[in-house]
């Protein structure tokens, strides 16, 4: 009976492995009525974008100044626009931009999925609770999302 | 002359009895633009559906927690994108979270209507006041919704 | 070059005379993007229509009461989907409901037309600080919505 | 068991009768931890603030409009302090500043108590189903305002 | 080195056992800067205080809507000024009104702390999974305060 | 595998060059699903509204006063409608308007990209810190948005 | 009867003339329960706490950024712990910081009153109409505050 | 001549260096009117606090989430009081729970100071951007609130 009309699902996190594309793939195989949303994954530009832009910088500190900024027009409309976040870890590097996004998430009410490896369980127990589901692997973000929007 | 596009309708509450097949029997025949949105209505996918998709707990108390999660994200999202919550109460069962749905919808600012038969009638005195209408059948709750949304 | 979608406009107020349809035809004629949105203005069915539907009551009351609670699903969600509010005040009755929802629409930041004769504007006077604009004629009403939501 | 601090109850509307007088009497018999906040009721005082301060006008409506404008600052600051609303109507004027009020506190989601005669009842329906109570005698003000705040 | 100034904790729920008076004399005890908030737990003046004080009803549906909003005016204040609420599920009686307030809580985000016996774990799993905590004595939920307030 | 849907984006400041003109063309040029809001940009226009449509004034004063009412429901309801807002400084004039829009849209927790000359970087700074970008040429917004909405 | 408490009233803008000390020797004068906030006034103390504090910078750009930063820590706490916002404009300056705390102020719904000479009338006239009232000279906005804040 | 009265500093992240320590003597030292506020920082009373509480589990996550919700209580709460948040990145430990905070904290408005060495630049791009500054040293946040708070 129900009509939810479409979700906005934003994907934030990790961007060196194909977590999103396992999401995509499995959303629309499911045929859900979801938009993806996401930040730039081109780890060079998402890092230049500023200066490409608007002009180089001596110092290290402002051009990722400015890099910064650009990305946050882009993530924080998103993260506004979101109904569902999904936050992923991966393996390596430090990965704070994620838990700091999660945190926006989490102030404005948005439901919260964290996405990790059980290695990351205790370095990541206040965002868990956070969350309202911790799953393993993308495919289980699709059965959750599938539940949610399109189980009768 | 009022146009006033698509509303969406929250119907919180029991799940044992075709009240909402009612509402949606009643809605359809008169027309109103509505999208009846909806908590998933099979007991026991409900309460699976946590370990079902990420795995099962030892400890039951933890079997319902990865569920109310799952569940949480489809409520709490209709929830925030409906303009009016519907909260039917039947004659079984604690139901607590009818009750919990309607105390969320009533601190969003949420207009809610409460549906249930007479004898409920002190016990949900509080939750009442909170509410603009007090119905007894599914079809009264219909001739609200068609006053409230297509009446010229 | 601008493009501002559709607005909501909501009619709150008087509803003994055609100052509803006068807006009505200078927006249609004006080809707005606009959806005009309004209480139920036939003022019987408005009076009834709480024991319309769920009962009549021995005490006119909560005859009033039950009723005032439909309109209010109505009124309250149709303010809080405007972009503007108008206000008519017209020249009889008391018309507190028209000043409540002028003050409930200001609350919530909606900008606020007022609408209304000469007579009233020392009565008005803090209703029409909070508007943005105090017309006299629908028309002007009109011509306001013109500029401010099609002027090139 | 129960220690509230202190709460400010916004005394809202008519100005020509005693009736804040009383509740203030009555507060201060009952020993209640309340702070009695109110627009200025010298009628000339408030009708001339803006002109007296800032200068004459030629106009009326813009002679009232400085004036709403100085009250303004006092009476949405003072509401939005405000634990607790109460809007009072008289027996005379119009009393649209009142209701307006009154539609600004609801908003806000303060608990409205409305205080006025049973011959405005039909009149004030929609104002009274957005109030928590009704009352007719400031003293019934007071008691309501006893149990919310003192009773153990 | 932290100075938190004082905590408001309102206790919602049970008015048929000695819960609250614990936490109050462990809360003692322990010397929290604490104020303890709570609904008024006198059965019946709670049922009547709406006639008490504004005349009686011939109907019973309408001798309890006005007793609760006059209760409402106490308890939404006291919520709205909360830190932390604690909700308590006794034994016995529906207790809507306490699950309609942790719904209240929880979407206005306040952190939620519920206490009850093991038996409701399943009818409450959706609250439970709302609350930070899930307590089943009350010496637990000072614990809980004790360390959130005063832990160095 | 993003899909943004159409993002508002209003050009505040000056109305005396051509920058929005260019911003549009760079965006169609780019296909990106933008709708440009805009304040209206004919001068005379803009300061006479008031009194066009509402009827004149003597004093200067208030003729400002009312047009700048009626410039305000637009340009009020167009930021708030905004996903991103761009504030444009020109070389002349006070432009006080424009840094209030900046300073609305900044409230309000929209993105703020500044448009200006180097030579009024010490001026500005406090409005650019609180920007998440500053560009030099229309252009460069456009590179902006392309790089926020539509880059893969 | 009326007890306000103490209002915090932040006094924005011109840093070059006389009338912050102007309105503090007049509420003193008045005994008003008035706590007066104010940004830095020591012109070049603003311009480089920055970098006093934080270190050198090349660029004057980001020299000025460190600089508005750390003041907007200040500034922008202080307009959102804020009852009444004053702001001034003198008669030399860009002053685009002043207009931008006004912009800020009035959305997040503070009241605000404007203070400048009357030269400034047309280039303010947006901001004006969104203050409660515009002053020329320092004591009026006392005479304002004692209105507001004492006039019984 | 300004009266800010107290300000609440947050401090989050980093528990395994005498930072927090470091900013407490240099508030004192300056007499500076702040209180501040702070996690649990003794790691294995953070860690236990659940199972201590409410009895141990089986599973580490369990163990953790209990933890995590009580932990939670605490920061939750004291970050929505603060003024300022401060936040730490040492140069161990994986440190997601501080970056959540951060971004909890961004979402709410609060502005942000933070505090961590040059290495953790690039990865702390955006937390930084989202910040009003960034220091290096404890001393240097110290003068920042000193500049913020008490700067005449």
């Amino acid at each position: 009976m129900t009509q939810n009309g479409t979700w906005n699902v934003y994907l934030a996190g990790e961007i060196h492995s194909d977590w999103r594309e396992r999401i995509a793939a499995g959303v629309a195989e499911a045929g859900l009525p979801v938009a993806l949303l996401a930040p730039v994954t081109d780890h060079s530009a998402s890092d230049d974008v500023g200066v490409d832009i608007m002009g180089g910088e001596g110092e290290k500190f402002w051009h990722d100044h400015k890099g910064a900024g650009v990305n946050a027009i882009r993530t924080q409309t998103l993260i506004r626009k979101a109904d569902v976040v999904v936050v992923r870890f991966g393996e390596q590097y430090k990965q704070w931009n994620a838990a700091f996004d999660a945190g926006y998430a989490a102030a404005l009410g948005k439901p919260l999925i964290s996405l990790h490896p059980e290695e990351h369980d205790h370095a990541l127990k206040e965002l868990d609770r956070a969350a309202m589901a911790t799953a393993r692997e993308p495919e289980q973000v699709v059965e959750i999302l599938r539940y949610a929007i399109a189980k009768e």
